[in-house]
C-alpha cells in the first residue's frame, strides 16, 4: 500500500494536561480545590492537589527532543512540544504525522484517576474526576470532532459510581474507559472479585472498552534495583501477559461476556505464544484445576473475542497476525512518550507492514478501531481528506525537527542504574 | 522428516532422587548427616535434611498419570513411575519415547543446590553438594555412557568454592551446572554485581553452559492469591523473559564474552518479539541511559550469540525460527513434569517441526545441543542406533499407558486458586 493511502486511528497516545484545564468544568464551590500547576524553585511545572505533588515527568513529553535529552527528571510546560498540551498544536503534530484519529491517556491523575481516590471527601472526589472527563470530552475531544476517540477516568473507589459515570459519559459519546492491568497492586479487589459488577455491568451495557495501559498497576518489573535502567524499559510492555492470563481465566469471562478490554500500549509479537500456552495448560491441566472455559471455548478463541490487542511497530507481531488474530489488532503512535515512532509513524508502519494485502493493513490501522471503539470518523470527515497524504498535505509550516534545548547534556559513563533514579527521585524531594 | 529418523536431545528434563542416592558419594565422618527419606504418617515420602522437609510434589512427577491425578500433594516413591527415580527405567522409557539424550535438574535440593546453602557448616554443606554432583555424573549419567548431559549444583554460597566446583567436575566430563534466573531474589548479589566474578571466570575456562531453568529464583508470577492456578501455570515460563533481560543488559555480558546461558524451559515463541524490543530500547534509549553493547552489537546479535534458548512444543516460536535464531534453539521434554510431552514426544514435536526443512530440524533437536553443551553421544554410541525408530523398536515391554491409581479423584466444582493451595500446604503442615 501506499504510504499516502493509509488511514491512521491510534488508540494510545497521551495528553499532558494544560494548567487551564479545570477552569470551565467544576462548579464554583469546588473552584479553589482544583488542582493547579505551580512553577517549582528548582525550575520545574508541577500539579498540586491536596497536598500531593505531580511533576511532569521529562520522559512523558519527549517528543520533538533529541534522544541525548531523554531522562526521567521533571520539566516544564515550556520545555515540552507545544502538541503535548495544547490541543490546536496536538491536532497539527498529529496532522504533520498522519495520524487521523487519537485515544488519550491522562497523565497526572494516573491511569486510572488514582490521584482523585486518595481524596478523603468523596463528594470533592468525584467533582475533580466528572470535570476531568468533561473537560477531557468535551474540550481537548471536542475541540476536533471526528479526531479523538474520547476516553474516561473511572471514580476507582466505588464500583456504583464507576457504573454511573460509565453510563453518564456514554450518553455524551464517551465509549472508552481506563482501568487498571492489576486493581489489587493498586490496593482494590482483584478481577476474581464480584466486587467490581456494577461496573461490568454498565460497560457491558454500553458497550464501553475497557482499557488496560501497562503500567496501570503501578508496579514496575524489577529485576534487582542495581539493574540497568534499559532493563526496566525492556521489560515494561511485556508485562501486561500477566493481566492479559489473569483476565483470561477470571470470571469476568463466564459472568460477563460482553466487556471488551483493550491492552494498551502491550504489543502483539507476544501473543501467538501466550495463546499457544492458555491452550495448552487448559489441555493438560482442565482434568484437575476445576476450570472450564465458557461455552467449551478454547482459551486461545475467547482470548481473540474479548481482547483487542495494538502495536506500534512490531515485525514479528504482524508477520504472525492470523495467529495473534487480524480483527483485533490496532495500531498505536504513543504520541508523546518515548517509544512513540512520531513524526515518521507512516515511515515506520511502512516497514512494519511491508507485503501484508491492502485489505489487511486497513483492519489493522483503521478499521478494527473503528469498529471495536465505535468510532465513525467519516460521518463528521471526508474519507479523502483523512488518509496520510491529505493530513501531512495540509500540515503545512509544522516543524517536525527535533532541535536541541543549548542545555549541556552529559552522557553518563556508566549505565544508569534503576537505584540511581530512585536516589535522584529522593534527593529532589529533600 | 520421517519420524523415525529424528534423533532427539532433551535439554530439560528432572531426577526424583531415589533414597540411596547419597550411599556411595559420601566420606564416612559426614553419612550421618545425609538428608534422608521417610515415609510420613500421612503417607507421602519426603526428604528430611537437618530439620528441613521437602517433600515429593506430585505434579513433579505426573509422567505416565492421567490428567484428572495431576495435583501438589506430595507424593510417594510407590506412587511415581520409576522412571522418576530409577535410572534403568529412566533410559527405558526414554527409549519408548525415542529420545537419545537427556539432561536432568534436581528436585529436591532446589534448583541451585539452595538446600544446602542453608547447612551452618559449610564443611558439610559443600561435603553433599559433592556427593550430589558425583552422584549426579558418576552413578545417574554415568551408567549410560552417551545417554546423558551431566548437570552439576553450584555451591551458590562461595564464588570461589563455586569455580572450584565447576572446575572439578569438568574434569569428570561435566560442562553445565544450575545458576539462578535471578540470585538477588534468592538473596545473593544479582547479576550486576562483581560477586560471581570467579564462577564466570571458570565456567568461561572450562566451557561450562549456566543453565538458568525457570522458577529458579523461587519466585512465582502472582496476580492475586485469589487467581485460578492456571493463571501462574500459564505465567510460569514467560518469567524468564526477565532474566533474558536481567543479563543482557549486565556486565556479565561485557567482561566475560565466553559466558554462555540456557534459558531451560524459557520456550522460543516470545523470543522474536524480545529481540525487537531490546533493539528499539537501544536505539531509541541509548544516547541518555548510558549504556553500549560490547563491540558496538545489537542487543539481539548478542542475544543470539550468548544464549541457549530451548523449546517443547512451540508452533509459533517453530515458525518465527529464523528470528528467533536457528543456531541456539534445542528441544527439551521435561519428563516427568507436567509440560511434558512424553511418551509421545516425536509425534507432538512432528507436528510443530511439520514443513521445516530436514537440516533444520536436526539443528533443532539435536545438533545445536551436541555442539553447544559438547555432548558427543555418537563417540559412544552408533548413531543408527540413536534414532527415534531404533530407540523405540529396542523398548520392547515398556508399558507407557496412563492408568489410574483407582484413588477416588474429586473434580473441584469451582477453580483451584492459588489461595487454596496455599492453604493446604498451611494444613499438612499444622
Amino acid at each position: 500500500m501506499n504510504i499516502d493511502d493509509m488511514i491512521l486511528v491510534s488508540v494510545d497516545d497521551h495528553v499532558v494536561e494544560p494548567p487551564d484545564m479545570f477552569d470551565n468544568h467544576l462548579p464554583a464551590k469546588f473552584k479553589e480545590l482544583a488542582p493547579r500547576v505551580k512553577h517549582t524553585d528548582e525550575g520545574a511545572d508541577v500539579w498540586y492537589y491536596e497536598g500531593q505533588e505531580l511533576p511532569n515527568i521529562g520522559l512523558n513529553a519527549v517528543a520533538g527532543k533529541p534522544p541525548d535529552e531523554y531522562g526521567i527528571e521533571p520539566t516544564t510546560f515550556a520545555e515540552m512540544r507545544d502538541g503535548c498540551y495544547d490541543i490546536h498544536e496536538r491536532v497539527r503534530d498529529m496532522d504533520a504525522n498522519g495520524v487521523l484519529g487519537s485515544m488519550c491517556f491522562p497523565s497526572f491523575p494516573q491511569f486510572c484517576g488514582q490521584l482523585f481516590s486518595r481524596t478523603d471527601d468523596k463528594t470533592v472526589a468525584l467533582a475533580m474526576l466528572q470535570a476531568y472527563n468533561d473537560w477531557h470530552i468535551d474540550e481537548w475531544c471536542g475541540s476536533y470532532p471526528g479526531r479523538f476517540i474520547p476516553l474516561s477516568l473511572p471514580p476507582i473507589w466505588d464500583p456504583g459510581l464507576m457504573a454511573a459515570e460509565v453510563r453518564r459519559v456514554a450518553a455524551k459519546g464517551c465509549r472508552a474507559v481506563t482501568f487498571s492491568e492489576n486493581p489489587e497492586k493498586l490496593g482494590w479487589p482483584s478481577f476474581h472479585s464480584p466486587h467490581w459488577d456494577p461496573f461490568w455491568q454498565a460497560v457491558s451495557e454500553e458497550g464501553t472498552v475497557v482499557c488496560l495501559h501497562i503500567g496501570s498497576s503501578s508496579q514496575l518489573t524489577i529485576t534487582s534495583v542495581e539493574a540497568p535502567i534499559n532493563v526496566m524499559i525492556t521489560l515494561q510492555p511485556m508485562n501486561i501477559v500477566q493481566a492479559a492470563a489473569d483476565i483470561l481465566w477470571s470470571r469476568v469471562m463466564v459472568e460477563f461476556p460482553d466487556v471488551r478490554f483493550a491492552l494498551s500500549e502491550g504489543g502483539i509479537g507476544w501473543i501467538p505464544y501466550f495463546l499457544e500456552r492458555v491452550d495448552y495448560v487448559d489441555y493438560r491441566h482442565r482434568a484437575w484445576t476445576g476450570q472450564d472455559m465458557p461455552n467449551g471455548m478454547l482459551p486461545s478463541e475467547l482470548f481473540r473475542e474479548r481482547f483487542i490487542t495494538c502495536f506500534i511497530d512490531d515485525a514479528a507481531g504482524i508477520k504472525a497476525r492470523h495467529q495473534v488474530g487480524l480483527d483485533h489488532i490496532t495500531w498505536e503512535c504513543d504520541y508523546p512518550h518515548s517509544d512513540a515512532t512520531w513524526p515518521e509513524s507512516p515511515e515506520w508502519l511502512a516497514k512494519a507492514l511491508d507485503g501484508v494485502p491492502d485489505d489487511e493493513v486497513d483492519a489493522m490501522t483503521h478499521l478494527n478501531a473503528l469498529r471495536l471503539f465505535h468510532y465513525d470518523p467519516f460521518s463528521t470527515l471526508d474519507r479523502a481528506a483523512c488518509t496520510v497524504g491529505a493530513l501531512r498535505a495540509g500540515a503545512t509550516g509544522v516543524d517536525t525537527v527535533a532541535r536541541p534545548s543549548g542545555r549541556v547534556i552529559q552522557r553518563p559513563t556508566t549505565p544508569i542504574r534503576i537505584i540511581d533514579l530512585a536516589e535522584r527521585a529522593t534527593a529532589r524531594k529533600s
